[in-house]
């Protein structure tokens, strides 16, 4: 790799960019194509930024900001016109062609065997002979994403939604239309687009979507600039805040406290703004200690009965080779994890995956032990 | 003040006590007596050492440790019997006379004037001048407790409960019997005695003694080791840390994040251990979504409406100079408050105190017009 081309494609002095690597920047050859990746963000560059062998590089998506209250977020963010979009629920993908092949990065800027195989699989290669300086940013979703695995999405598997294009090299976005009319013209699953809304009635409109995605499972929404110019901000439902608490509760002491206290903060807010009824307010009370207290104490239970507390999730992988590189890739990652043997299953093989949640485990059976805290 | 003679009290070298001077160890000469306050705990002293002008030492008050779950840490931490103690829910200070004044002590060694104030007028200075050497180690509770203001005690004002009693110079506790005999001895309130217990039948009386004290809107006990070896263990009601999480959500930003997830972990381990019925379960969420969402709600709305958040306390001083002596107290501390002019009121000055919760105040302020997450 030409650390001298890769310094300056992304704006920075060689020297610099000497001196960051193995910091920030780390080095990659497996899997293959090689690439320097941004574990942070540095100098305005996102972290997940990627630069590969042939110089090439695909930035980092962009965080998206949060809405807390969503009336006064949109008119102070946004001008005249807001585009409402659905946020899905699994994990941010970033593909691209870079020699010959297609490669699905994460939001960290790993290559995923597993979503590089899903995006393969999903997204015609024609969209790449055509545009092979294109980035399609989406999101996979489906109860065989083994990040987030969801029931909720029209999916036995695990599928590609397009939500963003941009280019290589580049580190904006094209803007919502550019992304529909590019799913819609090569045949690729994009996010919902539930329309156009003039800012006074954007609010009132967006609430009764979430409402209704709540209702159904689903996580939220992303509000966008028709315009392209002011940058995109989500806002998700309660029941989405709270499905969050009740998967991490249940390794209470694998996640971190922020996660907790950010979602209660968000409820607090969102029943302040949408002036819940005395009823809706019990509800949404019950909703959150429940999402709480229910897999905690589950966890306490599981445990007492000796059973050790384990993330079971599941991949289905055309490919046998899949499987084990995807087991590598957790392994690089830093997860622990144990994979059954495959077995067939239509679609190819379906692989169970036991993750290790060590401090739940050490906690819990150290409390019922009688540690004290 | 002989900073040698001090490190020879407390077994450190004069070098290291030097050493420690302006770190760790910071002297103070207001509210006199003059002295030296450990900040934090080092070479086993615990935080809040006290060492006087006189070379008087008065110990930290030791950290009681929390049960997370009765039955396997009474089995784990005690042998044969345990007493049970009430724990009352204020703040604890340490009382004894240096030289010719009586002072009260908090938890980090501060003089307190007010609790100062307090102390002399409800303890009888026979207890001194019988025993000198006494350091009597007590929660004061009421509705003008200005740090943890509590309505469920039988007091209108401040009251001192005596809950161990220890000696100057000395790190241990002399025992529940000893400190009930003392109180009786000399007429002083004391915290209740619940009784003794054997190990096997303990935790089922705590539990019935602990689901009475939180309807009654009391914290929880304190178990101690009848025959004074093994340290004391503490465990409280569900309604308890709710109402704890009730006052920290209204100040959501001030409080820090493992306040609320240490509070509601207990809660998921008491659900566990509890065998809560479904209905109980049901109540014991609803409890705790409330007890955050609730005053969080009510805050966001306050400063909807224009109004700002603050903490309002209220003491009763005798002596308007203690008034004077506890703004400059908080001040000392770090607390911004304004203090109202003192209205007479039974058993001295009212003075109504507004604590600004600045974070609070800049966070949903910023939220509330726009900004984002």
């Amino acid at each position: 790799m030409n650390l001298r081309a890769a310094a300056d494609g992304l704006g920075l002095s060689p020297e610099r960019m000497e001196r960051m690597l193995g910091r920030v920047v780390r080095s990659s050859d497996w899997p293959l194509p090689r690439l320097l990746r941004f574990d942070k963000a540095v100098s305005g560059i996102e972290a997940g930024t990627v630069v590969f062998d042939n110089n090439e590089i695909v930035y980092g998506y962009p965080k998206i900001r949060r809405a807390m209250m969503l009336l006064p977020a949109i008119k102070r963010h946004f001008s005249d016109w807001v585009i409402v979009e659905e946020k899905m629920n699994g994990h941010n993908v970033r593909v691209a062609k870079v020699g010959k092949s297609v490669v699905a990065l994460t939001r960290g800027g790993f290559i995923c065997p597993y979503s590089t195989e899903v995006a393969r699989d999903q997204i015609p290669t024609e969209i790449f002979r055509d545009h092979p300086d294109l980035v399609l940013c989406g999101e996979m979703v489906g109860p065989k994403n083994p990040y987030v695995p969801k029931e909720v999405y029209p999916t036995e598997s695990m599928d590609f939604y397009l939500f963003d294009v941009s280019r290589k090299g580049k580190r904006e976005m094209e803007g919502s239309s550019m992304t529909h009319a590019t799913a819609e013209e090569y045949g690729i699953r994009s996010v919902r687009l539930f329309g156009e809304f003039g800012i006074d009635e954007a609010a009132e409109k967006i609430k009764e979507i979430i409402k209704d995605l709540g209702v159904r499972g689903r996580e939220g929404v992303v509000i966008k600039d028709p315009a392209n110019i002011a940058g995109p901000i989500k806002y998700t439902s309660s029941e989405s805040n709270c499905r969050d608490l009740e998967f991490a509760f249940r390794y209470y002491s694998d996640y971190g406290q922020d996660f907790f206290f950010s979602r209660v903060v968000r409820e607090g807010f969102q029943a302040a703004e949408w002036s819940d009824s005395e009823e809706e307010f019990i509800e949404r009370c019950l909703r959150l200690g429940k999402s709480m207290l229910g897999p905690m104490r589950e966890t306490v239970e599981t445990k007492i009965e000796g059973r050790p507390i384990v993330q079971e999730v599941e991949i289905v992988v055309k490919d046998l080779q899949t499987a084990t590189d995807f087991e590598e890739h957790l392994r690089r990652m830093g997860v622990r994890a144990i994979f059954d043997p495959p077995r067939t299953s239509p679609g190819g093989y379906l692989v169970k995956i036991k993750r290790l949640v060590m401090s739940t485990n050490d906690k819990t059976e150290s409390v019922i032990g009688g540690q004290l805290w």
